[in-house]
This record gives structure tokens, C-alpha cells and sequence, in this order.
């Protein structure tokens, strides 16, 4: 079955003017731009618990599974190059399932110039695992990491948050071009894409840049997705809970010095891009926020404690 | 639990002086040598299609879930830099077992100087798998490929073939420092590391050359472990048939100009590496072995067809 889904692959690849040697070899070769670092990144997405095949359209599938890769590189502000995708596939129709599981993913992969590598495609008597590993090349401006943060920055947010259960899980565009764009233009310190949710991945962003971070909860950007189940007969939380607290909402939190803040809020450039202050970032470890009287409250990071970990 | 596992790996790593940003940012970033292109190869491993969790040890199956990897790297003549480790791990006593496969692979990694620069760790209700993406690096003579063979040159392999499966399997030593010094004293044309069959991978090198090759079955290198299965009640191959196909020998296939070969297999700076002339490339497709008045007879590629496909 292999064989068959690399001709099927070799005729709809189009060329990569960086992939020396593609699907076929022992390895592929990838050409970096001079003076890039290769970013690598990789995430394996498994049956029940990122996914459930026998609900999902296996073309989403495939496609959030390299979408949560790009989610990374975009954190990294990296120039997508590349990916590698290895499938361990249930017997019944593992061919028609593995057809359809590339539908999903070659058209992401063609939007953002990537070019599938390689792979290695397997069946077995379990159930329907993905692994992707993501190659892309640092820009001038080097990588953006988590590290970078300090006091007195400004938190800045793309989209909005909450409910991605509904849909934007699987149908979330990642934002390559956003972190690119914004990098180019602002002196961006750390980065971290929300895959876990907002509060439990800006709590690890604090944790690794060694400091803390004050939210403005009024600011926080809650998706229509998480007022709507907030709104469900019997959900507990609020429309506000599921935005801190849901997950896979795949947007970016990126942090710049507050003196930069005004410019980019009003630069026309990035007009397109939704973009929000919610907060910014104290000595004291931990997240906060802070009453009329200046009285600091703590904030529980809530989210996705590693899938199914 | 992956947070565990990032602690304890952390702690073991040691610093890879190629590597700026490794485990727990969103993605790591490896700085190449100058001019070097940079290798990739990905390689899922199975339970019950690659290797058998209830009968095999842990550290054995996590050792050759690198190992295959790495073997690629050798077959491009690529020097190893990094690997990404992801696992699908079932529920029970899942960070026991993550810690063996990584006790099994950290030595491997170590004495090839590849760091873990980063993975993905899942627990779910299916079996485990492992999938390993490898990275590497060219050296100044560039990758070797599958394409580069031409009638009239020598087919070299290393080591011995057949009955891996007696042990082999798990515990081969990836030929990445054999390639290396090999390729950096001899202009080899082209190469591929043995993991489904020497005639089945010598076939495939064949094809993508554009050639055919003729062997002299007599120097074949057939391990002790072949003629063993051979000799065994019931098994109806000849130990000839067993290192003509059985597979996951992990040795390589490497071709070169024929006026390089006596140099080659009588430098004493490749005195220690095993290495056997098993014949040529002819124009006409396919393999073939020749009778004692010259006639030509066809050989069956056979091996592993793609595990479990």
C-alpha cells in the first residue's frame, strides 16, 4: 500500500525550490535559506483522544494534524519549510483512510509553501495514529522563544478564545503569517501558541521568562463559540472560564516592550490582524488580576493538562 | 505525566553544541555546519508489526526505534545531528515504559552524538507506538542517494545478511561512522541501507538508478544467524535465501566507480569495516546471476514488503 500512496503523493507534490530530494530516498534534503537555524517541531494526534475517526472527517483530521505543527513554527515566528508525516493506520480501509487523511492536509501544506518530505505509512491492529514533524527556518530577526519576557511588557493576543470544541479546533487557520508580519515590524520578546489554553500557556510563557503576568479580564477576547457554551442548559462555566480555560483555540500570545504597544495597536499594516492587549507582565510569579482598589487576586491556570497525560 | 518525562530528560541530556533551543519551547532550533543541507528521515515503529511490548525488552525496542532512523542517515552518507521522539503510549504504566524506551535510546543517541531536541507524549487506549524523525546534516561531498548508480560499477555492501530476526533486528549498529569515513576517501555513487532485503533494496537502488545488477551469489556475506534458521527442522530456505531476503540486516548497499575498487578493499584505513564486492550493474533492469558460461538468470527481489503492508 505504500508504494501506491507515494505515486499518488509523487503526482499532486508540487515542486519546493528548498527540497533538494523528496519522498523516494532514504531521508529527504532540505536547503536552508543562509544564516536560518532549522526550527523543528513535532506532535502526534491519536484516536480518541485528539480526534474521534469514527466522527471526524478524516480530510479535518489530516489537516489539523499539520496545522498544529504550523501553530508551533508560527510561536516560533519560523518560515514554514517542510513536514514528515507518519501514519500507523487500522486495517479496514487503511488505503482509502490514508488517501483522505493527505486531502485534508496537502491543501494546508500547498497554502503555507510547505513540502511533505516524507513519512513512513504503516498498518496495524490498532487504532489511527498521526505523527508530523514540522521543519521551518528562522528569519533575520532569529527565533522567538518563550524565554524572553520581562516586567513591565505588554501581553498581546491574536483572535479570540474559548468553545474551539465546536469547531475551530479542526478548522483553525494557524498564524504563520501573522507572527512573520508582526515580527518583521515589532521587536516581539517571547511567543507561545494557545494549544492547552490561554491561562495554562501564558502561566508556562511566565514560568520559563521568570516572571509573572497582570490580565485585564475585561480585555480577554471570548470567542462566540464560548458564549454559546456558556449559554448550554447545564454548562457551569462562563463564557470567560471557556476562554481561559478551553484550549486548542490556536492563537498566538506574543509579548513586546509597552512602548511599542501604541504603534502596532494603530499600525495600519497589521490592520487585518485582530489583535489585543490583555494585560502585562509583573515581577511576582503567577497570573493576577487586579480589583478597582489595586488588590491583586491570583488566577488558577486552567486547561489541557498535556491530551489525555 | 510528560512534564515528569521532560524533567527527567532534561537532566540526562547532555548539551548538544549544535542545538540553541532544545526540549520544552515550542519547537527547537538546530544551527547546520556551513553549507551543509540539512537530512531528514522519519521512521514509525509498531506493537505487534516491528516489534512484540509483551516479549521484548523496552529499552531494546526504544534502542532500535533510533537505530532505523540513524541507519538512514548512514545510507545518505549524512551526519546525525538531532531526533524527535513522539509515543503513543497505552495507559498502563505508561511512564515506566516511556523511561525505558528512553534509557534504551539516550546511550544510542549519545555514542552518535544526536541530541533529543524535542517529542510528543500521548497515552490512549491502543498499543504503543514510536515514532522517531531524525535529522541530519550533509557532509562536504553532499548526500548520497538511490539514483546515483551506473552500469559497469561495484555493488559493496557491508557486514553480513540473514536471520536478524535471531537478535540482529535489535541490536545492529546503525554504519553512520562507516559511511562517513568511507564516502570521505571514495567517490561512491549511490547507497541504501538494507531494511527490507538485500535483493529487495538492492532492487529498489536499481530502479531509481535507471540499471540492473548482476551478483555473484557465491560472495554473498551470510550471517551466522542465517545459516543457523537455515539448519533449523522445517525451515525450507537455504541460508543464501535467508540473507537475500529476510530484512532488517540494517547494513548498506554503497556503489562506486570499478577502477576504485581494489583501492577501496585494500585501505587499511577501512580495515575494520566489513566490506564485500557482490557483483556490478549491468544496463538491462532487474537482478541477475550469471552461470558458468555466461548465461543470465533472473533473481526474485524478495523481502519484507513494507512492514504490515
Amino acid at each position: 500500500m505504500e508504494s501506491e500512496l507515494i505515486s499518488w503523493l509523487r503526482a499532486r507534490l508540487p515542486r519546493h525550490p528548498q527540497l533538494l530530494l523528496g519522498v523516494g530516498d532514504d531521508a529527504a534534503v532540505l536547503r536552508l535559506a543562509q544564516r536560518a537555524d532549522c526550527v523543528l517541531t513535532t506532535d502526534m494526534l491519536n484516536d480518541g483522544v485528539d480526534f474521534r475517526v469514527a466522527d471526524d472527517d478524516p480530510r479535518r483530521i489530516g489537516r489539523k494534524a499539520l496545522a498544529v505543527n504550523l501553530s508551533d513554527l508560527a510561536a516560533m515566528a519560523a518560515r514554514p519549510l517542510a513536514a514528515l508525516v507518519s501514519l500507523a493506520l487500522p486495517r479496514h480501509n487503511s488505503l482509502k483512510l490514508a488517501l483522505q487523511l493527505f486531502e485534508g492536509l496537502l491543501p494546508l501544506a500547498e497554502e503555507f509553501g510547505v513540502c511533505i518530505a516524507g513519512g513512513d505509512t504503516n498498518v496495524w491492529d490498532g487504532p489511527l495514529a498521526i505523527s508530523i514533524t514540522a521543519i521551518g527556518e528562522t528569519t533575520d530577526r532569529g527565533p522567538l522563544t518563550r524565554s524572553g519576557a520581562s516586567p513591565g511588557e505588554a501581553i498581546i493576543v491574536t483572535g479570540n478564545f474559548g468553545g474551539s470544541i465546536l469547531g475551530h479546533q479542526f478548522d483553525f487557520r494557524p498564524r504563520v503569517n501573522e507572527a512573520l508580519r508582526i515580527y518583521q515590524r515589532y521587536p516581539l520578546t517571547a511567543g507561545i501558541d494557545v494549544s492547552d489554553g490561554l491561562s495554562l500557556d501564558l502561566a508556562k510563557l511566565c514560568e520559563r521568562s521568570g516572571c509573572g503576568a497582570l490580565l485585564n479580564l475585561d480585555s480577554i477576547p471570548i470567542s462566540a463559540a464560548a458564549r454559546q457554551l456558556a449559554e448550554r442548559a447545564g454548562d457551569d462555566q462562563s463564557a470567560l472560564d471557556h476562554a481561559l480555560g478551553d484550549g486548542e483555540d490556536f492563537e498566538l500570545i506574543l509579548t513586546l516592550p509597552a512602548d511599542e504597544l501604541p504603534a502596532m495597536l494603530a499600525d495600519p499594516a497589521l490592520a487585518n490582524i485582530p489583535l489585543t492587549c490583555i494585560g502585562r507582565f509583573v515581577s511576582q510569579p503567577g497570573l493576577w488580576t487586579e480589583d478597582s482598589v489595586g488588590t491583586r487576586q491570583p488566577i488558577m491556570p486552567r486547561g489541557w493538562e498535556h491530551r489525555g497525560i
